[in-house]
C-alpha cells in the first residue's frame, strides 16, 4: 500500500494532435507521453526524481528524463531525423532535419507529481526552426505552430505591465530584486515551473508574458518551441540581453527567456526586469 | 473568428469523484463543472471577469464566480441542504447540514483561460466538517475525504523545510520579506493562485507544503476542504498565528493557511514565515 501512495496514480493521456502536426514531431512526442505514464506507472516519486546521469547540457539527468528521453531517442531514429536532446546531446541520423527536444520540460514537477509538465519540440531543417509542438502531459493539450503562419490562437495583445497576468521563473540568489520589481509592477504573477507550458500560456493568451527574471536558466530546447509558436500567434519571443536565439549544438549556452502578448509588453518587461 | 479566440476554447470534463462521496457534494461539484463549461462556452475571457456584483465575502464578483454559484445554488436546494458561498453567503433551507462551497477557487485563472481552478467544498454538520470534496475543473480530478478516516493518498511525509518543494500564495505589499524568506529556505517554491488545489497537492504528496506568508487573504470556504482532506492525509492544516478554523457564518474573518505534510514541517515553515 505504501508504495503505492507514493507512486502518481492519475492517467497521462494521448496527446491531442491537429492532423497537420509533421509526422516526426507527432511521433516523438506521443512517444514521450507514453513513456512517462509507463515510467509513473512503475516508478515512485522518489524513484523517478533520482539522478541517473550527467547531461549533455552540464545538468544531472533524472529517471524520469532519462525514461522518456529514451523513447523519443528511438521515435526520432524511426523517423529518420536528427535529435538534439539535453540529455544525449546530438544524435546525427544523417537528415537535414534536426528534432530540438524537451524530453520532459518540468522534471521537478513531473517527478514530483505536481501535474505541469510537457513535451515540447520544434522541427529545425539545417539551422531554420520551421514547426513546433508542445503537449501538456497532464492533458495531452497541444500547442503547435508552423513558423511564419498564423495560429488559431492568439495572444491577449496587451501592451503594458500595469494590470498584466505573468508568469516566472522562481527568484533565485541574485535576481530576488528583479523578481519582486517584476511582482509588484503586474497584477498577478504565478510560478508553475514550466517554462515551454508557461509560454504557450501566453501563446494562447491566457496569461500576457512569462520571463526569466535574468537567472539565465534556459538552454535552447527550453525556448525553441516558443521561438516558433509564440510568433505565430501575434506575440514576442526575446532574450532578457538581447542576444539572438539561435540553433546550435553547444547546449551550454544559456539564455533569459522573455515571451510576450506584444513587442511592447515585452519591451516594458525587460526594461523593468533589468531596473 | 476573434470572438472564438479570445474564448477559452478547452473542455471541462465531468468530475471523477469516488464512489462514497456524500450526494449533495457531488451533485454541487457536478453541476459546477457544468456551469463553468457552459460559462466558458459563452463568454470571452473579457467577459468571465467582469465583476458584476459585491459578494457577501465583502470581495468583488466575478461574472464566472456568479454563473457558478448559481448553479452551485440550485443543486444544494434540490438536495436540501443548506449553502454557505461567497459570494450569496448563508442560504438556509432549513437543514442540520451545510455545504460550505468555494464555487471558483483560483476566479482570475478561471476567467483567464490558465487551467488551474477548481471547486471546493464541504459537508458541515452543525457546526462540524465532516466530508470534503475538491474537483480540479480542467482535469476533472477529485479528492474526496471524510473526517477522522484515512485517506487512500497520503502526503509525503517530510519534516523539514530545507530541501522540501512548496507552493505558496504570491507575494503582497508587505509580506515580501517573508515571502523571500520562505523561497530561499527550500528547493524550490510555485506559486499556481489556486489554494485549494495547491493544498489538495499537499495532500497527495506532490508538493510538500503551501502557505500565505502573512497576507491573511482566506476566508472558510479557501481552507474547509483542506481542513478535512489534508489532516486525513497524514497532514496538518493550520493558521499561521494559530487562531482556530471555525464555522461561522461570518464572511469577513480572515486566516493564514498553512497546509503541511506534517506537524514538524508545519512548524518549521511558520517559524520561517514569522522570522
Amino acid at each position: 500500500m505504501f508504495s503505492v501512495v507514493t507512486k502518481n496514480p492519475w492517467p497521462v493521456p494521448e496527446p491531442l494532435l491537429a492532423p497537420d502536426v509533421h509526422p516526426a514531431l507527432a511521433a516523438t512526442a506521443r512517444a514521450a507521453s507514453r513513456a512517462y505514464q509507463e515510467a509513473r506507472h512503475l516508478h515512485t516519486r522518489a524513484e523517478l526524481r533520482a539522478e541517473v546521469a550527467d547531461g549533455a547540457d552540464g545538468t544531472p539527468t533524472m529517471r524520469v528524463d532519462a525514461i522518456v528521453e529514451a523513447a523519443i531517442a528511438e521515435a526520432a531514429t524511426n523517423a529518420g531525423a536528427n535529435l538534439l536532446s539535453e540529455e544525449t546531446g546530438f544524435v546525427d541520423n544523417g537528415s537535414a532535419a534536426t528534432l530540438v527536444v524537451d524530453p520532459v520540460d518540468g522534471s521537478a514537477n513531473a517527478a514530483a507529481g505536481v501535474p505541469l509538465s510537457c513535451f515540447a519540440g520544434a522541427l529545425v531543417l539545417d539551422t531554420r526552426p520551421v514547426e513546433a509542438l508542445t503537449v501538456w502531459f497532464d492533458t495531452g493539450r497541444a500547442w503547435s505552430a508552423k513558423a511564419g503562419q498564423p495560429t488559431p490562437f492568439r495572444t491577449s495583445g496587451r501592451t503594458e505591465l500595469r494590470g498584466a497576468s505573468i508568469c516566472a521563473m522562481r527568484p533565485k540568489r541574485g535576481t530576488e530584486d528583479a523578481w519582486l520589481r517584476l511582482a509588484n509592477a503586474v497584477d498577478r504573477i504565478r510560478v508553475l515551473s514550466t517554462t515551454c507550458l508557461e509560454t504557450m500560456l501566453v501563446a494562447e493568451g491566457s496569461v500576457d508574458a512569462f520571463a526569466d527574471p535574468g537567472s539565465d536558466t534556459h538552454r535552447l530546447m527550453d525556448l525553441i518551441a516558443a521561438l516558433v509558436t509564440v510568433p505565430a500567434a501575434g506575440g514576442a519571443l526575446l532574450d532578457l540581453h538581447g542576444r539572438p536565439l539561435t540553433f546550435d549544438l553547444d547546449l551550454t549556452r544559456r539564455w533569459s527567456g522573455v515571451a510576450a502578448a506584444t513587442e511592447a509588453l515585452a519591451d516594458d518587461l525587460i526594461t523593468t526586469v533589468l531596473g
